[in-house]
This record gives structure tokens, sequence and C-alpha cells, in this order.
């Protein structure tokens, strides 16, 4: 397998964050953003925040900071957020039914359109807006709407089963919430959410200000 | 406020999934394990696998790799995850029962040990092996627990007022699930999980992989 390079990884992750401290700042009506403004509200370095937009090709003014708007536009194209992409949502569980619920998504210009799962008493039902589709339609469905992002929330035991279904139904793209690794073909992205990171660093940090000799 | 300096995040944050593939290895009677075949498995340098193993003070043999039990134990120790940390989980909607439900959790040494909603129907309910109480008795349940970390997962709109409670609880560590940045004293750690990141990932990659000129 071809090895990927993502170049910045670190940064583009943070781009989401710096996203929404700007876009409050413009609806509170301000022009100008500086990198200390965004760094302070996050805990930053400035110099660190600067370096991570510098990737999107926008850099500030001395003194007055980035444009807002201007700002808004270059993270949003770098991430391709400005553009609306369609997703299914496979496996409408807890998590599942969270995230179908989870308005933010908009922001990302995310737009889960079709959800499936095989449970007889969920299908027909609309979940936050959504109906749901009979799981077993799911290969017909997504290849009749031509989406290219899945969302797989299904239980660990589905997970290999399904995403050889997304496969087959010409999907690109799968964010597995699934504690599974999936075995995909070179041209799928699988990106997977792991929850055990974000504790991972709530330990590290907890211990870095109480712990320490 | 003090600027908080973690050392190698991005190390941090992948130290569990590396911890997953060594686990597994060890699962199946494996007593060493090479970088390249962590790396193999997440798509990455096995220099930088390297290199991340390295904060945890464990270095691997030429020729053999890393010993799989002393490793484990060494990433364990280094994340705290060696000892069981209990926890309190706030607003038990349809993502605060998903997070009562994962079961790996356990893996990383959290035990959700007790949640609150302000919901009656759900007060006294059990969800996942866990009974539901009462969120005004909020303050007084987690001092007597003596519990320092809490997942927070209330709408947006109540996210600042439990963390008021929170904070006077004796709370050290928010793992905040919500869309509100929140304000507490310096001795409080927030750990705030942004899904939009997950996604930017994966955006950035399969337009690296079908994008591009």
């Amino acid at each position: 397998m071809a090895r990927e390079k993502i170049p910045a990884a670190p940064s583009v992750r943070r781009l989401p964050g710096y996203l929404n401290i700007i876009r409050a700042l413009k609806e509170d009506g301000e022009r100008y953003i500086s990198s200390s403004f965004i760094a302070e509200g996050l805990n930053m370095e400035p110099v660190q925040v600067r370096k991570d937009l510098a990737i999107t090709g926008i850099f500030g003014k001395p003194q007055k900071g980035y444009p807002v708007e201007s700002l808004i536009a270059a993270i949003e194209h770098f991430l391709g957020w400005d553009t609306l992409r369609n997703a299914v949502l496979i496996g409408v569980g807890n998590l599942g039914s969270a995230l179908l619920g989870h308005r933010e998504f908009a922001m990302s210009g995310l737009n889960i359109s079709a959800a499936f799962d095989t449970d007889q008493q969920k299908i027909g039902t609309v979940v936050h807006g959504i109906k749901i589709m009979d799981g077993r339609t799911m290969e017909r469905e997504i290849l009749r709407l031509g989406i290219k992002i899945a969302i797989l929330t299904v239980p660990s035991s589905q997970a290999l089963d399904a995403a050889d279904i997304l496969v087959r139904s010409g999907i690109e793209g799968i964010w597995n919430f699934t504690g599974i690794k999936l075995a995909v073909p070179d041209h799928v992205t699988v990106q997977k959410e792991d929850l055990s990171s974000g504790f991972a660093m709530l330990c590290i940090r907890m211990n870095n200000k109480h712990g320490g000799a």
C-alpha cells in the first residue's frame, strides 16, 4: 500500500477549533482577528496558530491581524468545507442517533442525507428529521444517491461486513466510529475516530498539572 | 493564565492506537513487536512510531523490536492508565448513553461510576448498568464519592451551569463533549472533544487521494 502523506496533520486537526473562534468573532461584527486572540482562546502559542493558519495559504498583516472574512474563506476552502458533502450514516444506535442530531456538522459542510439500520423496530422511523432505511437496501440506495462518504456507527461485530457493502456501494471515505480496523481497497479512505485519544490528552494534562515532583 | 506545555501532544494522541495493536498481538501470544508492524497497521512511518514510543521511556532492540509486555506497561504507565480512574457522566442524552455503553473505556482505566440527568423520566433508570441520579444532587454526590473526572454531555445551553457545579464539586478534569468553551479556574483541566477535527482529517485525506492536479 502506498504510504499516505498528510501534510501537517496536527495543524489540520486544529483548524476547526480556530474556525469556531473566528466565526464567533465575525458574529460580533469584528473585521480583523489576531493570532494572539485565537491563541488565547485555546491556550496556545500565537506563533503556532500563525504556522497552522499558513497551511491554508493566508498570512496576517502586522498590527491588524487577519481579515475575518478572508480567513474563514481560506480555512473552509482548504478543508473543502465550502461545498456541501452528503453522507450516509450506518447503524442508528445511541451513538448513531447522537450524530444524526449533531447540528454542528452543518458548519463543516457535512449533510447526513440518509441513515440505515437492520433493526425492524427502527426502519421507517424518523430520527432527528432523517428517515431510517432498511440496511438490506443499503448498496442499492447509496449507489442511487451517489453518496461518497459514510459514517460507520454499527456494533463492532458488524463493522467488517458493513464496510464491504460500503466499498461495493461506491463509498470513497469512511468515518469509522467502531473499534475495528477496516480492510478496504486503496482508493477508499478510512478515518478512525478514537475517543481514547482525547482521554489520553486529558490524563496527561491533569497529570502535568496535579502530579509531577 | 499560565501557558500550558503539553509535551508531544500529537504523539500522546497516537499512543492509544498503538496500544490497541500491541494488545491484540499479545492476545496472539507474540512476545516481541516491531515498530514496522505497528506502523503498517496505521499506515505510518516506522521512524515516527519509534519517536512516539520513546516519549514513554522505552526503546526497541535492533532485530527483535520491543518486548510486548514491557511496551504495554510503559505506555499504560505514561498515560496513567495503569490505575483505575473513576468518572461521572453529566447528561444522559443520546451521546451520554452511547458513552455509558462504550466498553473500550475500561481499556483506558476509565470507569464511569455515576451518571446524572435532570429529566424526571430518566432519573432512577439504569443505562448500561449505571443508575441515573438526580442532577440536582450532583454537587453533594460527587463530593461524597470524591470523584475528580467528569464527562460533560449536556446540551450546549446547560454546559456553563453544569461546569460551575462540577468545579464546586471538586472536579479537576472535564472531558467536554459540548460545543461550548468552558470558563474554569486554573486548577481544572478541560479537554474539549471536537468531532469536526476527525472530519477535517477525512476531508483532507480524501482530497489528497481523489483531488489534486
